[in-house]
């Protein structure tokens, strides 16, 4: 098992046709999830073209993400987690803490994820919307949203199998200002590994 | 009253204070809507960022929509078109499309909006997801999404306030191959005008 550190992200390659399991070790932690198109980070899983692709607001086992040019990039096979993903939210940053009253600088998904892929050697003009694993939003019949704490056990996982070759980052979500995270308002790793 | 032609997309510059109104002429056409910050077109509006801000899934007479630097950049004040509009599905594209079974090249939204941008100076590398103005994407209990024909009436419209200097891009948007513009499947002009 790799660890995506608390507050941090890491980037993993992967070939066509590999899974990667990612577990949410202690139960209450969102990984904002991304992924390229390798050759090609220009072209990236979009969450608004996914909707329409799957017909749903957020993938059950079975459903395939797409690319911003409608491509299947990665497929959930397996979710051990209770089923509860985001696809609403765009990722945290400077201004989402900034909002919420942080006076000091705070670690955040959209620094996370241009960190991991600068270490790549890439360079994005855009943050894509990202796939939030484990994350709760819950959706009145009106509408409206709310940040719940996750559903997800301690443990659970859910494989992701790549559609193409592509570059994943995964960014354990440093929240703790709102409940994204649990209820507890405690960032933590989860952990990752490559199933084949 | 401009003309957004059918199938086709206009841009329009707005100060901070200026209204548009956007006229559903015909009743059944979406319109599709960006909104870039004048000077800094990296800086757009962002319907994953809206979402969170406004707490719902799409906006309600006295909402405002956000940047992706979390900044209001415009408020919905007035609508008298049933109130249904999508923050969900990307803008069609030429992968649309095709995937629909088109075999010719077919008019798409994003190309409107590249174009728009391009007649002002403007190459953008990324396609934000845009306000898809009068669509009706239902949602089931369970996630479940499905275009529906439009609810507006001929002549409703909706009134956009600028909280910042904008461009503004409409794309009537050209599907004639799933309901999005009506069960007649028939893109039509729809129209706007500044207030003041």
């Amino acid at each position: 098992m790799e660890r995506i550190p608390a507050r941090r992200s890491v980037a993993v390659r992967v070939a066509r046709g590999q899974r990667v399991e990612v577990v949410n070790t202690h139960g209450q932690q969102v990984v904002d999830t991304w992924a390229f198109a390798t050759g090609d980070p220009a072209e990236w899983m979009s969450m608004e073209h996914s909707r329409v692709h799957m017909g749903r607001l957020s993938p059950r086992v079975g459903d395939s993400l797409v690319t911003n040019r409608r491509r299947a990039i990665l497929t959930l096979v397996e979710d051990t987690s209770g089923g509860v993903h985001d696809t609403l939210l765009a990722a945290c940053d400077r201004y989402r803490y900034q909002l919420l009253g942080a006076t000091e600088p705070h670690d955040n998904c959209t620094d996370n994820l241009h960190a991991a892929l600068a270490a790549e050697g890439i360079a994005l003009a855009a943050t894509p919307s990202p796939l939030n694993l484990f994350e709760h939003t819950a959706l009145a019949a009106d509408g409206a949203l709310a940040i719940e704490p996750p559903v997800a056990t301690p443990g659970s996982h859910v494989t992701l199998g790549a559609e193409m070759d592509a570059l994943l980052v995964f960014s354990a979500c440093p929240q703790d200002l709102v409940p994204t995270n649990g209820a507890g308002l405690t960032p933590t790793d989860a952990h990752y590994r490559l199933v084949r």
